[in-house]
């Protein structure tokens, strides 16, 4: 079965907004066997979805497309089906039903636009949409599944994995692909490839390779189509295990974990509690931590020490220190990580304090200068960055990197 | 001109990341202004960059084309590149040397990979990549300037800027599209469209109108082409002016304006200093408000109190407040945000508990129950909040209300 998307919205096109949909949907399609062939981000012009719906079809068995279902008067994607498809544009009652039942939950009173939007093409089948007004809508042409939704991200989401993946696999003979990620943290692409580019000359032909680097980690990703069964399933774990073999000191995981998820499954294995001490990274740490569901086993929580104050008033920062060293430097960092242990009572911490930029630089430290300890009763860690000019960079690679520290850490000492 | 964007990898269709370039690349064309017509994103095979380029190009006077120029074995755009020209490709000395030099600064032997990254196609026009070794090209071909950049996003950003945009600038005729952009919050996007309705249907035909909503904000964006010259720019103003006067307890800000953003320029303004207590948003207020350049002068820091411990240590809350109504409830998030003031010595300060979820819910306090509470010396604000089962949306949507809070707060009361 090959899938094309089609994603409308002006505000894609003129980079308004991130169509973070397609890369969702292209996941889940994958997972169950679907090849994607084309992604396609069309206008909300009506000629231009017309096109844009013609081009995807001619690759594709399944034309998916999202955006342009809501209440509001830029939304045509509907009319242009309509149009596209030729057939009328008819009032569906039972939608109108549904979407007036769900805005009165919250005490909204239905407008002219919730009955626009009960205006269906003639020959839509109606795929219920739970989570809000806007319907899902499959189409059933010669040759082609025509399915439309609405680009409201969770209300996509619902309708995928509910209504129309169940009915695509059951409509076509799908063979899975295969994929298999390892993830490294410390080590850089280049060098990472030239380190296995041995095994990789080696790998049957019908395994594919990728290097994908990402905020100071890589992920290797093999995938295959399954065709042949079994035989490349053991094709591609094999390749992995000569790979892991290689690298073992960089791999932290597998397949879609995070170094937040590894180091709070460690921890919570060994019973280790963890908390932060940031400044530089701003709760960002903390943050990529607390979005794991359970982490409040482990993580009991941080200080954001933004302001020299706060490093000394709540973390125990000497003013000595700070003025000998300064706020970026490893003595910092130290008594940094050392204050939070005793504030939060936690096994270990973790402490991070540089310069984001894209101001505050000087000759000696300049901008992206950052300092991380990791640091227990028994043992510190500490190590020393030299990142980009820009900020927001800076803050991902920083917290990365800590995470990397932290789980050596972990993994030297429980 | 008109301008397609190619991005090319595998690991897009597949959905293992999301192609965060095309968002920037189209804003920054639009900017200069250029139209982007499509976006497409292709496999990394040899035979589906070519068919991509060629569909881009038939709607185009320019083809962007980012990804496949690394070091590693699964790129291959310039070989498909060179045979789509039907031109050989040979070695660039002066892009090996841009590289080798590259690459022993940072202490790395250069590889075979970085001999085949200065293999080149031979009508390439180099465009120079200081932030990265693989290479930027521009080829001039009869109707069309094809450009090709590496996927990292960073290296991308430089040629566009540098390189890229002056030089399309200087070939091409372009008429400035006008975008104004409000931005509200506290209010959802139907009762948003109805309470502008009548304007909407004021506007003269060449603004469009679009609603985008996102994380408990939403943007009202119109938008015009310039030919007509000065005058779009007036009624573009105009509608701005008409939409805002209705409106205008929900307007935050224009623009790219965040609402950290906001509230930092007004307490900046004002001399008000600020912080933060979060449980449930575990350190993404803090995040959102340091990503912010100048932070530090308005945000001191806060406490991530994630357990229970925290809120009563670093923050005081009383144990029989935690008894009596739980760590999710209005009598906490009050001894939060007092004990923010209190722990950090600032003016005023944000505080969140809630059930982020997926677990942890009760019949009484359902996921998604969030308490919010602003407060400074004299004045106490709180919320009650009733989000989704989803955990990531839960804490962006707490976070923005929090933001959403502050902002009123610091409005009504500086």
């Amino acid at each position: 079965m090959k899938v094309s998307i089609v994603t409308i919205g002006d505000e894609i096109l003129i980079g308004q907004i991130i169509d973070t949909n397609s890369a969702w949907m292209a996941q889940q399609l994958n997972m169950a066997g679907a090849k994607v062939v084309k992604i396609i981000t069309a206008s909300d012009g009506h000629d231009d979805i017309i096109d844009s719906i013609r081009q995807a079809r001619e690759v594709a068995d399944v034309v998916l497309i999202t955006g342009g279902l809501g209440p509001t008067k830029d939304d045509i994607t509907k009319i242009a089906l309509a149009d596209y498809m030729n057939v009328e544009m008819v009032f569906s009652q039972s939608t109108y039903e549904h979407i007036t039942g769900l805005v009165k939950k919250y005490g909204i009173n239905p407008t002219e636009g919730h009955r626009m939007q009960s205006m269906l093409p003639a020959n839509t089948v109606l795929l219920e949409n739970k989570m809000g007004t806007a319907p899902g809508m499959w189409f059933d042409l010669e040759d082609t599944v025509l399915i439309s939704m609405p680009g409201v991200p969770y209300e996509m989401q619902y309708l995928m994995e509910n209504e129309v993946i169940p009915r695509l696999v059951k409509r076509f003979d799908v063979y899975p692909i295969i994929h298999r990620t390892i993830r490294t943290a410390g080590i850089g692409e280049s060098v990472l490839a030239d380190k296995i580019s041995h095994i990789e000359d080696d790998l049957p032909d019908f395994i594919k390779l990728a290097f994908l680097p990402s905020k100071a980690t890589v992920r290797i990703r093999l995938s295959a189509r399954a065709e042949n069964g079994e035989d490349v399933q053991k094709a591609v774990d094999e390749g992995v295990e000569k790979i892991v073999e290689e690298i073992s000191d960089f791999v932290f995981g597998y397949e879609k974990q995070t170094l937040a998820e590894v180091v709070l499954k460690r921890c919570q294995e060994r019973k280790v509690t963890l908390s932060t001490a940031e400044s530089c990274t701003g709760g960002f740490v903390s943050h990529l931590l607390t979005t794991i569901p359970g982490s409040s086993v482990v993580f009991q929580g941080g200080i954001v020490s933004y302001s020299n104050d706060l490093k000394m008033n709540l973390l125990g920062v000497k003013s000595q220190t700070l003025e000998k060293h300064g706020a970026v430097s490893e003595a910092t960092v130290i008594e940094m990580a050392k204050g939070a242990i005793k504030a939060t009572n936690t096994d270990i911490a973790v402490s991070i304090s540089g310069i984001a930029g894209p101001g505050g630089g000087t000759p000696g430290k300049p901008v992206g200068t950052v300092w991380v300890c990791v640091c227990n009763e028994k043992d510190i860690f500490t190590r020393k960055l030299q990142l980009s000019k820009d900020r927001l960079k800076n803050i991902e690679y920083s917290a990365n990197i800590a995470l990397t520290a932290v789980w050596r850490f972990i993994m030297k000492h429980y």
